[in-house]
């Protein structure tokens, strides 16, 4: 289909003008590319785009199609359409909806005719009278970070999200056909089931085929259906499990279901993928024996250490924010180099926060492959979004969609309703309905994956989201922590050269400072009374000086980002298993920015600390614990050596050394001939010493370096401080 | 109908001996009566009952009644079987049913003679396999108390709990008729529905009479009712609203729905009580504010403070436990003078503890009549309940029936699934499937009713239980906690003179010690490991020293339980806002012991606590905040007086005295003119100071005096250290 967009005030006024429209994508899109605006990513013309949100938009489309025959039906189909709309046929209302994540089947059959208008209306952007910014979106399932955040520009995207289109379909198709499984407790035995329902009962009959990873089939059978339902079962004797990349493979089966017609033709097909994995919310080894039994005695810490089939694992990650501002111009190929940028820097977790739209099938697809484990919450974050009826009633109609969507997906370890909802700027708590009707879907649509009515919960930590506060550096702050999972904290760096190159006017490019692009591009007074947000140029100007250039303040910007971030995730990593998770706050951007704790720019634009983490995050390796940032000559440095094991194998002992390198000149610390460490488990070195001598250069490093291991070492930057020598 | 019961070793075998049998009442009851073995509460003959949990039980009764009309239905009707059972109409099955909360409803017209034998097979008690004591019942939802505990001997009791009958009923008849409504924001107006079901559609009307607290009938309306289901509508304006008696009256209307034939006939009838309320937790004011920001940062702690139609209340009460080990004999006459006990003491909630089985009709009559709130928890305590399928099935079905029994309730304002069930010897967490359904079940069947996954939940706090724990005391260790909410503390008292005579062997009353009637009576060994459970008889000695006899251990030993419990309830109400609720372990108990933390003894005899706990529990009062229990001769009492007001209005200022009473001499330590006190809210008054002379005797007296307000005045009872004068 061929579509085209306007604008009008009212729902039944012609819209005055039409431009052409892709689809899926945004009618901000459209309206852009036909005025030949510049691209609003690098152009300084988010406020061209506000009154785009308050209007009302009319996709419309002429009919096409080869009428069906009488054994076929004709379906408008549409993936999503974001937010509220109406689909109109020849001005007749088909179907008016709230909510982005519901796909849209209608039956055009006995109603459409080729040359007939079809139209989606569009509607303005939900906003609750009364409110201002995010809180503008506490009483809809629209993901409530386009109304502003402190990384994301104000730009409300609405239009037709997903690939819409018609569909001629048999008569009797598949309108679900789930695999479903359990496993046994010691994971030697999967049970297997096909459920689904036909559109209609008929003479039909189902084959369906289940191929191990390596295609070899392990299941093919043909059955008649009776009825409009069906299910299917079989069983496995030692199914290859699925594991997140670290722990084993990430196997998937495939399913292939096809129904037949009497005389044998292929009616419809569904092809799956299938991991077959067992996931609990456990409480970490020791914990119920480590309880305080001071009185009065308050509850347990509620568990947060995964397990997958059966095996505690420590999850090491990021939070994955929305990777554009526009969902509907997010393809595969979005998600392929952020998903593969997120392996390689040795992450088996992205949080999928709730402030930004639930991800498209690609990225599931992406992750299920490359075993990353997905903690996925619902679009709620930082609002309190009252339980009226009418809110309600979408959040139940959109959150069972997104269940029965994702509930399939291997990958797919956790449901959380939301992101900081039990804080002060959110002001909900577990009385709020929202939050009991999620529980409540998940328990009935998807009862075998732990639900989390927020982040953070009791014992878990948010931040700190700097590197030095208050005089306390990143480096103490974690030492001092005791959370049982770090699920966000940050340290903001500096986008590229590049980066900056494209976003900040020329003039301002050698000048940062508050006011014009930089801040626009959330440098500065990212957040409200924070003018240092995110750029923080007083902190690095504390440890590096003025700088001559915005090159060496980029350069010095994204080291005291890896560096601090390497520091967190290491100690919060020492934490095990007392601590299940560090996933730091966050991975990749929707837009680009001038400076972000993102460890990647937008699109895909590694900066310093991800290649840094990516070495914090080896499954194994050696590494330091440090006691600051910066020194100074005649100064005890004294530091403790680890070997860190996140793998499900034991690692051989042998000799590890601590050097610092001092410009050309290397001074040995001391060594450490660490015993085999046990699969899962760390093991801690004995404090090393030196007093330092005269710093010649302000930086320095710190090396650990493992004798025939020479893929375990670790290498850490550190600073003389700017007022010793 | 006329019973008799007999035990058999197998379900299908002819018991070998039958005994009349009481309905409702227990097996062990009906065995012992038929035997004329002695009173269990007061005979040492638990052991003798060990078998009967362990045997089949077959009730039989011969059916007389008058054949029905052809417009009239035979029912056999029974508010409950514990635990699990058949119902057997001439050796064939006609239900088999596990839960002791679903009453059983049989249409038997078709079925039934006069002159049939209808049985009903009591199973054995329900035990885990392979557990021991409470754990046994972790797969039952049959209440864990009587698996023993440590008030509760092991007996658990079996067999038909609630009445059992034939009812004649015409076709056409009321299968439900609830009374739903709705108040405003402000309350000032009420929707109402009456909302049901017919057992059949018919020509009838309802006759629907709503009156007001005192008669008036504020609504009557007659509606010819279509098809089997109905629901009528009124509103009220400035509606009497049901209050805490502390609050306001508990105003109740009184609903009368008549089933008239074509012929207005009257064909059925319900009466029921309503009463207009409406309840919330709410976070108490400041509580968002108050909030650390401390990096990370964790979630806030949840509310706990109840809100009554608008109005943030203090919970002052007690933990009500099974009022008889038999639920079968307990009456109306049973709980109303425990109820009006509470009442008498000033107590607004009671909490039906987890452990204990839901109470019966009467005693939600009573707490509804006067004023009093009620916590109510389902039947889980203290152990791992497992999400097994056939577990939840049974707590699926028993859970949705006790909150349509209870929904109506106006005195029951909190849902909580059970007892302790996230410390570790429990070891479940908000991850437990249980707790998940029962609270999807409370949202879907009584959404406006607030819900805990249970207690104590984070930032709320049990115990301690004892009044003095490693050199701390009761004073000290309330002053140090910070608990939203204090749901259980206790201090043990011994039993009254009058109760150990009638359970302790007469050789044994004037010397408690370890073994022998006193431990069977929970004075000692009532904790595994804990000898000194529930006399604490070295803490005793350690304030009073020997004593010359058990007349006067019992006098101190309530003394130490009235003081210990005055403190921690009157330091508990001095944190409100922040605390909300002041609830002792426990109130009453099941079975006569010889010592508890239950202020009134078996089966409603008061120990001293009750009345001092009364005068703590003043909605006003004078209060002295008292920094320990001993003092010295030369030592300085340092006191602070305080007003403190949970009554909705406010109080005028006035004049408040200390004074000492030391033997006869009264010596003045102060006086502070206090201002006038807001509603709902406590006043601190300035520390008070005086040297102490010499103490002649043990004890003394400090009394807070308040000028023309005698009702508001307060005596605490104090000691001289025992090693001083």
């Amino acid at each position: 289909l061929s579509w085209t967009v306007g604008p009008t005030d009212k729902p039944h006024k012609e819209p005055r003008e039409f431009v052409p429209a892709e689809v899926p994508g945004a009618v901000q899109l459209d309206w852009a590319r036909d005025k030949g605006w510049p691209s609003v990513d690098h152009a300084d013309t988010v406020a061209d785009y506000a009154w785009m949100e308050d209007s009302w938009w009319v996709y419309r489309t002429t009919l096409a199609f080869d009428p069906p025959n009488e054994d076929e039906r004709l379906f408008f189909v549409c993936g999503g359409v974001d937010y509220r709309f109406q689909v109109r046929l020849e001005g007749e209302i088909l179907l008016d909806q709230e909510g982005m994540f519901t796909p849209v089947e209608l039956d055009l059959t006995e109603r459409a005719e080729p040359g007939q208008v079809l139209e989606v209306l569009v509607f303005p952007a939900p906003k609750t009278p009364g409110e201002v910014g995010r809180a503008q979106a506490n009483q809809s399932v629209k993901p409530a970070v386009s109304y502003g955040w402190d990384f994301h520009p104000r730009l409300i995207p609405l239009g037709i999200w997903q690939p819409a289109g018609l569909e001629i379909r048999p008569a009797t198709y598949l309108r679900d056909a789930e695999v479903v499984y359990e496993l046994t407790e010691d994971c030697s035995r999967a049970e297997l089931a096909l459920a689904g329902r036909l559109s209609q009962a008929g003479e039909v009959s189902l084959r369906w085929r289940l191929a191990a990873p390596d295609g070899t089939v392990v299941h093919e059978d043909t059955t008649d259906v009776f009825g409009d339902q069906f299910e299917l079962d079989t069983e496995l004797a030692d199914p290859l499990l699925w594991w997140p990349w670290d722990q084993g493979r990430p196997n998937l089966y495939h399913s292939t279901v096809e129904l037949l017609s009497a005389d044998g033709t292929v009616l419809d097909t569904r092809h799956t993928r299938v991991g077959l994995r067992r996931v609990r919310l456990v409480m970490y080894p020791g914990q119920w024996d480590n309880l305080s039994w001071q009185r009065p005695m308050g509850p347990a810490k509620p568990p947060i250490t995964l397990e997958i089939n059966g095996r505690s694992i420590f999850c090491r990650g990021s939070n994955f924010a929305p990777p554009d501002v526009f969902p509907g111009r997010v393809t595969d190929e979005t998600y392929r180099p952020l998903v593969q940028a997120a392996r390689d820097a040795n992450m088996n977790m992205l949080r999928c926060w709730g402030g930004g739209f639930v991800p498209k099938d690609g990225f599931f697809d992406l992750c299920d492959e490359m075993g990353i484990l997905v903690w996925q919450e619902f679009p709620l974050s930082c609002n309190r979004y009252e339980g009226t009826p009418e809110y309600l009633s979408v959040l139940d109609a959109e959150s069972r969609r997104i269940l029965q969507r994702l509930r399939g997906r291997a990958c797919v370890v956790l449901w959380c309703a939301g992101n900081e909802l039990f804080n002060t700027w959110s002001g909900m708590t577990p009385q709020d309905h929202a939050v009991r009707l999620l529980d409540r879907n998940c328990l009935d649509l998807d009862p075998s994956r732990p639900f989390l009515a927020t982040a953070p919960q009791y014992g878990m930590g948010h931040g700190d989201y700097v590197f030095l506060r208050d005089g306390e550096e990143a480096y103490q702050m974690i030492k001092r922590s005791d959370c049982t999972a770090y699920t966000e904290f940050g340290v903001p760096g500096p986008a590229s050269m590049e980066t900056l190159r494209e976003i900040i006017a020329p003039e301002e490019l050698q000048t940062p400072r508050p006011g014009g692009t930089w801040s626009r591009r959330f440098a500065f007074d990212a957040w409200d009374g924070h003018v240092q947000t995110w750029l923080h140029l007083e902190t690095l100007q504390h440890y590096f000086g003025e700088f001559a250039s915005t090159e060496d303040m980029v350069e010095a910007g994204q080291l005291l980002q890896a560096e601090g971030l390497r520091t967190l995730f290491e100690d919060a990593r020492r934490q095990k298993p007392a601590s299940a998770m560090a996933l730091n706050w966050c991975f990749n951007e929707p837009w680009p920015v001038a400076a972000n704790s993102s460890v990647i720019g937008w699109p895909c634009r590694p900066k310093r600390a991800l290649q840094t983490i990516g070495r914090a995050l080896r499954p194994v390796l050696a590494s330091v614990a440090i006691p600051k940032f910066t020194w100074r000559a005649g100064e005890e440095f004294c530091v403790t050596p680890w070997i860190l094991n996140d793998a499900p194998v034991g690692q051989p002992g042998g000799m590890l050394l601590l050097e610092l390198a001092l410009g050309a000149a290397t001074l040995p610390i001391g060594e450490w001939a660490f015993p085999g460490v046990a699969a899962n488990t760390h093991q801690a070195g004995p404090e090393l010493r030196l007093t330092l001598p005269n710093l010649a250069e302000q930086r320095f490093e710190l090396t650990a370096r493992v004798l025939d291991q020479p893929e375990w070492n670790s290498t850490y930057v550190l600073l003389r401080a700017r007022d010793a020598r």
